[in-house]
């Protein structure tokens, strides 16, 4: 993990609209600035700091981060160079499991002690299965880009992803669920457990901003 | 599949620079000028159009595909609202098996017959068993969003992609192989099927443009 | 003007989330889906549709206008390649020219008679004198875009915009005041009354989604 | 002036593909990974990265650097929340001021010392004179962002920018000339001469990721 972002970044890009170059030399950090910047919504000020996340998800996780485009970077592993690590994501007993509802209002609720056991059970067999057959293809001398299309969407990956500060409470508003956000969100459990780690450490480099970001409904400015 | 996108969209573009606001009633292709703005990197001419596919592939291609976010839009098939069907990529018999050489200069060569035969049975069992599993959780309960973990990353499943003339000379520069190309690029064979129909696709509505592509090493401007 | 934009495209890549590939069949328009979408902040639907516009505007208006990226093409008459013609903007009798207020909530107040005078003389003259200056200079074997140096910011210049569906209402949500937003705006006037007319446009081509937009507080999905 | 941005950067980043998680431990710099990076057009590797610039350039400068939209970020003095103050650009006598050729193949020679002088002459006028009308509207009450219409576009601005290493050679491979460049730049020399400051910076964080660039045509990968 890396960063170079600071609430000063933010206070010192907005000064430059109303006192020019001058603006390179205060040391403020003004909460109020800060606060009206993200209520006004005036959000190029956050864009000059950048974050650096080294993260291990599984793929169906990967696929969902990799859809934000805007002010993000990533850098993954190949399941083409390299031949994958045989790790695995299986639910948590706290877990969520039954879905009710329709499409686009769903809710969660826990599932019986079957319904539990039973998800372990059969991803437990399904990925040491599939992990057998990707090995044995590699064994046999088949490439590595077609022995993995057996491997499941619940392997883990690891990545690098780089954002700013705007591009990183935009993701926050849309992939955590919080009391007193202005919008509805409906992130799968999962990539909300990688968003809360990169909220943490967004409030702990930026805390006033990160302040400015919950008390405006966690809308991205 | 919709495209807005022509020739003339470039040239009338690129006219606005020299000849103001009048550019626009100019009808003319000239051959001659979109060389001249692919030769000389003026990109920006070639953004004006657009091009929307819906595209049928395996999660590992559109992982891929998914990568490229300048001037690319996209829409894909949900796995947390929607039941996935089972269809899943197997590779043809000239599908090149095997890998030689080391990372960053990988070539393919055909697989021997039983390499063709392992591929092929391995990757049939593990599909359908992955499905099997699947249809078991969904029975007992399980959400779909959990319940998928267990699918592979061969299973098809489908997306719109929209993108300009531009974003997508970009990608067709590294997701395809082509002699005359001025820079070397290596695509899983997969994601240049998907590719080289795409690129059919593009010549057949701006053939000018496609003709100074290809004609300037397939280096997207 | 040119658009590729229906309020169906918008519903037929919403479909593909939930019901796969069959969606590209469905030749529905459903209010209640965009709404949904709107309202929720499914924005990806938006995208795969596409407006170009000419615009014709001071550069003050351009510079604001170009700060918008994510989603934006654009192509302008160049003062490097062109010899820029006279044509000048001047306030009408209806803009408000006096600011009242502090930075970040200014408000506008018509001008005394004497003040709509003398903005009209000496943004006239100013005109006259740079232009002037400009053609000499230029008369003397001096660089188009050396002797362009002179000319003021007031000046006419032309470009081509092209955006996709949801870049126009982020575009539109910043660049108009309108009762009924759900955040505040403080576009400067002139570059609000190119805002209308694209507003017109969008409208025009989309007016499910436009209905949309403005029922739920002109906030881009 | 702010950098977040190492050689070390890059290899951390590309070696996640292929050894994973683990790369984030290794401190290597390889010249010869980085090399084969900017070689083979592996660009991801180089966004992990962060420049600030703090820059004082006349409008017509500023308006060529913001058409720079991926991977860019700006903030800039504003004309409507602050009086401008009277900083203007005049060319060097090293400018060259004669434009010779056509439309995309422009060369530049020195001007005569005549015209040297009369550059010289009539932009300090027209400057003096478009900035004592500017004076005068304020004076009367007249809001800032009127104003400032009758300002030329040689009047000095200032502004953050934003951006990572491949936004960045991206850049300089269109704003700078340079022998041993694989591709034709045509920028005019105002941009010339702050992309030749940026670069020294760029060059004095990331040492081997530069000469790579240099070596490799002055091609961003």
């Amino acid at each position: 993990m890396k960063a170079s972002a600071m609430d000063y970044d933010v206070t010192m890009a907005a000064r430059v609209s109303t006192i020019g170059s001058a603006s390179a030399g205060r040391e403020d950090t003004s909460p109020g600035l800060i606060n009206f910047l993200m209520r006004d919504r005036h959000g190029s000020p956050f864009e000059h700091t950048s974050f650096t996340f080294l993260i291990e998800a599984p793929i169906f996780v990967a696929r969902e981060h990799f859809r934000h485009r805007v002010g993000w970077s990533y850098n993954e592993e190949s399941g083409r160079y390299t031949e994958l690590k045989p790790v695995f994501y299986t639910p948590s007993p706290e877990r969520n499991l039954v879905q009710v509802g329709k499409p686009g209002a769903y809710t969660f609720e826990p599932g019986t002690e079957y319904q539990q056991g039973l998800v372990n059970y059969v991803l437990t067999g399904a990925y040491r299965d599939a992990y057998a057959d990707y090995e044995s293809l590699l064994e046999k001398g088949v490439a590595k880009e077609v022995a993995r299309m057996v491997l499941p969407v619940g392997i883990f990956t690891s990545y690098f992803a780089t954002c700013n500060a705007r591009s990183l409470m935009h993701f926050l508003s849309l992939r955590t669920i919080s009391e007193g956000s202005t919008f509805p969100s409906f992130p799968q459990r999962e990539i909300e457990m990688v968003a809360e780690q990169m909220e943490e450490i967004f409030a702990s480099h930026m805390p006033i901003t990160h302040a400015a970001f919950v008390r405006n409904g966690r809308v991205a400015p």
